[in-house]
């Protein structure tokens, strides 16, 4: 066998920065354990026709890997070069680091470990393709920077240095960015709405000028309380709770189909340029399995529907436990409430509930900072389980789990909050207590609504703010602390060029397999935000827009200049995500109608204004609503035994003066505490309305799946002519063949 | 040019019966336009390279036609022969009969006319391709007859006769009634399990017992009735509304989703022995285009947004159409009994209501004939209008309108029956009134479901029973008739043996393009049948295993020996049919959520045990639904001069007695005739539990259609060897080629 690594003294073989990877591994003892299986990988590499290059740099060696041009012209024959769709046998570079990637994966040393298993044991400590710094600089001048904001998105550049997947992700994040526009000025609008009309409301002025109404104590240790002291969160509620949220959140249900139809046509107007019409991700994976070891039998797909049980009933426990600890912050806020204001310190007992609430969200940050890390590990702990065939069919599994847990960790206290939270309370006289003992969080006179736009605020603004710092700021750090460490004088010499360039790269950030992954993740999870419970909060489209504006170019910037080259597979699509994107569409109009039709207080307003309200029975000369706070509040006196005790002797005084009765939200009889008609008649328009809605919007769904096609016409006609052409092309070849004959 | 047209008497060039096609036309007096035009369009075949034969017989000539072997090693290059995946010329007979369709449909004499126009203008009369006798002989052997029920189809062997389609739809009608063994079980336990408990149900003890109570009557000329006069009634109602019922339709919902998973993997396990993977309709559209004139043009797509405007307001038109002639009838049937009730004819006076519902059922069967030709004419024209490039999209479109315009032409009078009848009555003092006269009809105190079970058994034992003999006794009588005139002597002879089998294939029954789809669309409609209305009437599947069970093998004898042969299209699925079994499976959840929610009685009573009941008061001694039917009714009082308005002077005398106060069914207070708290409370329990039911079954749907995998296992890995075979297959090429140079 002939020994073709070359120390970096010798003149290199190849071109500077033309290698395809380069491995870094600590340079062991001679003949120790690692020293050896590292020379034997180098040196089964070589038997395969790599050519390799060492380089010895304080403590550490590095391989340069070069492929034999056959194995390219393999691939480009065995799958008639997707590049290019022709028969040539020239690679793109992606295609390129792609194929070597998984030769070198699927390369394995005398005793059967594979790359992945060495880089496990420390042999290697790193494995990556080279940025080209032509290229690179290319790409920053036109994309990865923020004078290039306003500019579009040169797509197929992406393309031709990251390859397909990081150029869709680009492409759709840009689409999406661009699609927000309409949504974040039409949110803009319905909130401007809201500010210009609260001050004239009745049903503000009703709340405000409500003196003489004693409401029943929000909780246990709480006194009574007047009606007006919420004055300035019934304006907030009403900022959030009216005719423009309810119009933006049907919106934003049919934007997110109209987004959706859209995106497919966008999508197939970008990739029919790249001309991967007859792509095949499995065969590909075939084809390459083939060229690295002919004498291969395929991994056989495998199904096991007592695994597929087990698989789903560990989904389960896993979105059990997820929605449990969401419960279990809600149990958490209540006990400490109440223990905070038995406490002794004034300062504690006075904003018992404040501080409650505030410890409840740092627990709720911390569960969601572990939670992240568990569910990714459960996840792949159950695709891993599920033994799926292929690379495609792991990473949609992966996907869909991950997302699902992801999700229901951020969103399951928001559900609690807009569909839970003070509604199973009771009544005074029989409030419904955990354990028997506590009461429940009680939402204010106003509506829940407010408390569901408090909660999406601080996770949109602070999660995002938070994660983009994070994101971006970590790699930048440390990409510059590694540039000042090495701070060594750059050579002219081909020799130095390639140490220049391959410490270069070794020292920028880490990228693995989960890199792409995440950032679709977290776009995903912010969609969800835009879309799922918009009509809490109709600025969400716009805090969307803003981020993305500066997510594209962060994630850019990161990718190109501070991350190792990223390795991607090829695609025609963004795959599982684009399920994904539907499912939370689906989602939206399920939660869009819930919450205007149950959170809100829009169908209770309008059953009184038509049915109970003045103007029903024929009162022309005042406003509709009026008499509607008060109509939706119920009364319970003191002189019934039962009610009394529910409360504290303390509590049954306001103001000096012992209270006989008190007011609370809800539609009782003041006689037997039994729902009135007017309850059960809201309850069922409620129903109604959530009924209707979801089905007038899965008509419109369907309509305009219909209406918008999904490929655009030229798309369309540009495959017919290249199939047709194809064929053409076929049958002259067949007459030229049977002519010669 | 050599001229091959041989007359009769002459030897033939080709063996009997192997003629591709044989076209028929009247015999036109030399040099008339229409002899011209025959011998034009002959002419062109033969230049083409067809080898044609002519016979003369009883004023008919009849033309054979031989396609040149060139075309089929055309078409197998080009599309590698999917017929065996090889690149062996031979294609299969189905195979070849489309492939000459598709050219004759594609050949235009001198000024452009193709055959379709030619046999407009009757220039001929008929084209088909013959069928093959000994083939012909197998089939009805192993297949088309009565003694072959209980083994499996031929399937395989169909299709190499037919064509892909047509085994399809057999696989799929066979899978179907296999399928409907269960459900037919399961409903005729439930029904029986009606017929077992019923006599001794308290309800209807109440109703018989009802001597006491006095109902309002229920036309504007009938007289005042005791509650116990419809014993019977209640009877028959709780046979199909009870627990068994819910139970039995929520099972439906879930079969059509088990139904729609594994015949997917049914149809793939099949459709993989036929090496299909490949397979693309439009491409063989365009390779068929150049096999027959390598000069020409593709048509492109087109699509115009004004066009689908119009058409989906077209579409809207003759849906408003359909539903508004389904209400034309209630309002005939409203006005026709009150008409009659005026006749001087005592007979028919006393049975006003008889005739009436007689009348309408005469006229909604002549309606239901009528728009089956409207709406067919009308798909045909939105399609035309629709301009879509290909054939798979034309039938596409029109499979979607036809079966939408036949579904609501069936069902919307069930739609009516199942969620209106009944409910938009108002009550007595205030009954709504067809243009202020005419009161709405109303159904039985113990619910609607008995109206619905009728309609729907008339529906679906008559229509089932009715088109399955006039569609196959009609072509049957023909044949025979047919037959009996042309009882000329079979020779032996090559000439006559032609002779014969032309002239019996030519005296067969007609098919066309429709003959399949019509097939298909008679079964979609019965499966809607079976899975949409099934909580009103449980022994649908039952009717319909019956059904089928004839259906197929009335449908094979048809096509084998009554019908010439067809030639049909070359398909992996059942293409648009999945989609329309897809949309039954949804339009089943929801509507027996709403049937079992809003029709039947079913939540009202929940409501009423647990709520209003004996037992929700703590009696323990008594049946919980003891006084249900007395709970569901209102009374009014005649004192109140608006209520006594409403009645006839003779109806407020019921036994000779002055009658004060009358019973109706609603909830209403006695005082104001206001909806009381229990109408809103069983109002939101029938939402919400439409709801729930229409949640749930779309959760289960999904967990289904997760757990059961589309594909089966061994079909998957069968694929992938193939897939792997070939490229191992190419890249050995590849190897050798490079060696060799």
């Amino acid at each position: 066998d002939p020994d073709h690594t070359t120390e970096t003294d010798c003149t290199p073989l190849i071109p500077c920065s033309k290698y395809d990877y380069v491995l870094v591994g600590k340079e062991w003892p001679d003949d120790s354990e690692h020293d050896r299986k590292q020379k034997a990988f180098i040196k089964t590499l070589e038997n395969k026709g790599y050519q390799t290059q060492k380089l010895r740099e304080k403590n550490k060696v590095y391989f340069g890997i070069l492929a034999p041009e056959e194995i390219f012209s393999k691939y480009a024959y065995l799958l008639k070069n997707p590049d290019n769709c022709s028969e040539e046998k020239m690679v793109s570079t992606p295609t390129r680091i792609r194929i070597v990637k998984f030769m070198l994966d699927n390369t394995f040393i005398g005793n059967g470990e594979k790359l992945h298993a060495l880089l496990k044991e420390k042999v290697f400590e790193a494995v990556f393709p080279l940025h080209e710094e032509t290229e690179q600089k290319k790409l920053i001048n036109k994309w990865a920077r923020w004078t290039a904001c306003f500019k579009q998105q040169p797509i197929n550049e992406v393309r031709m240095y990251f390859g397909e997947k990081v150029a869709l992700y680009f492409l759709w994040l840009g689409w999406y960015t661009y699609m927000l526009v309409p949504a974040a000025v039409i949110g803009v609008i319905v909130f401007l709405y809201g500010l210009a009309f609260f001050e004239s409301n009745p049903l503000i002025k009703e709340v405000c000028e409500g003196n003489s109404t004693i409401m029943c104590p929000l909780c246990d240790k709480c006194p009574m309380w007047q009606l007006s002291e919420t004055c300035t969160y019934a304006k907030v509620t009403h900022l959030f709770d009216n005719e423009g949220t309810v119009f933006f959140s049907m919106f934003m249900a049919l934007w997110a189909t109209w987004f959706l139809e859209i995106w497919k046509r966008h999508r197939s107007q970008e990739v029919c340029k790249w001309k991967l019409n007859n792509w095949d991700e499995n065969e590909e994976e075939l084809a390459l399995d083939l060229i690295n070891d002919s004498d291969c039998t395929p991994d056989r797909y495998q199904h096991s529907y007592l695994r597929s049980i087990l698989v789903m009933v560990l989904v389960c426990c896993m979105i059990a436990l997820i929605i449990g600890l969401a419960q279990a912050l809600v149990v958490f806020r209540v006990i400490a409430t109440v223990f905070l204001s038995d406490s002794k310190w004034q300062l504690l007992s006075d904003h018992a509930n404040t501080v409650a609430v505030m410890m409840g969200a740092v627990l709720h940050y911390l569960t969601i900072t572990i939670m992240n890390k568990v569910n990714r590990k459960v996840a792949l702990f159950l695709c891993d389980l599920e033994n799926v065939r292929s690379n495609i069919g792991k990473e949609r599994n992966f996907t869909v789990k991950m997302f699902t847990f992801q999700f229901l960790t951020l969103f399951s206290s928001l559900i609690y909050v807009a569909f839970f939270l003070g509604r199973i309370n009771g009544r005074p006289g029989s409030y419904v207590r955990i354990a028997g003992m506590w009461r429940l969080e009680e939402c204010h006179p106003s509506g829940c609504i407010t408390d569901l736009f408090i909660q999406m605020a601080v996770i949109m603004v602070l999660k995002q703010t938070l994660s983009n710092v994070v994101e971006f700021l970590s790699p930048w750090v440390s990409y510059k602390i590694h540039n000042l460490q090495d701070k060594s004088p750059k050579g002219g010499s081909e020799s130095n060029c390639i140490r220049d360039s391959w410490l270069r790269n070794y020292h920028m950030n880490e990228v693995d397999a989960f890199s792409l992954f995440n950032e679709f993740l977290e776009m995903m999870i912010q969609y969800s935000f835009t879309t799922i419970f918009v009509a809490a909060f109709p600025l969400a489209p716009l805090l969307a827009l803003i981020n993305n504006f500066f997510e594209i170019r962060l994630d850019a910037i990161k990718m190109v200049s501070l991350e190792r080259r990223m390795f991607c597979k090829k695609t025609i699509d963004i795959g599982i995500w684009l399920q994904v994107l539907q499912a939370i569409g689906v989602l939206a109009v399920i939660a869009n109608g819930l919450v205007i039709g149950v959170t809100s207080d829009f169908i209770p307003r309008l059953v009184y204004k038509y049915i109970y309200g003045p103007c029903a029975k024929g009162a022309t000369d005042i406003d509709c609503m009026s008499g509607y706070i008060n109509n939706s509040l119920s009364t319970v006196y003191m002189k019934d035994h039962n009610i009394r005790r529910d409360f504290e002797l303390g509590q049954l005084i306001f103001n000096g003066n012992n209270v006989t009765q008190c007011k609370y939200k809800d539609y009782r009889s003041d006689d037997d505490y039994a729902y009135t008609s007017q309850f059960w008649l809201i309850f069922a328009v409620r129903f109604a309305f959530v009924l209707l809605f979801e089905h007038v919007a899965v008509v419109i769904k369907f309509i305009a799946a219909w209406f918008v096609p999904d490929v655009p016409l030229a798309v369309k006609n540009e495959n017919l002519d290249r199939k047709f052409e194809r064929l053409k092309r076929e049958l002259r070849k067949m007459e030229n063949r049977t002519t010669d004959i």
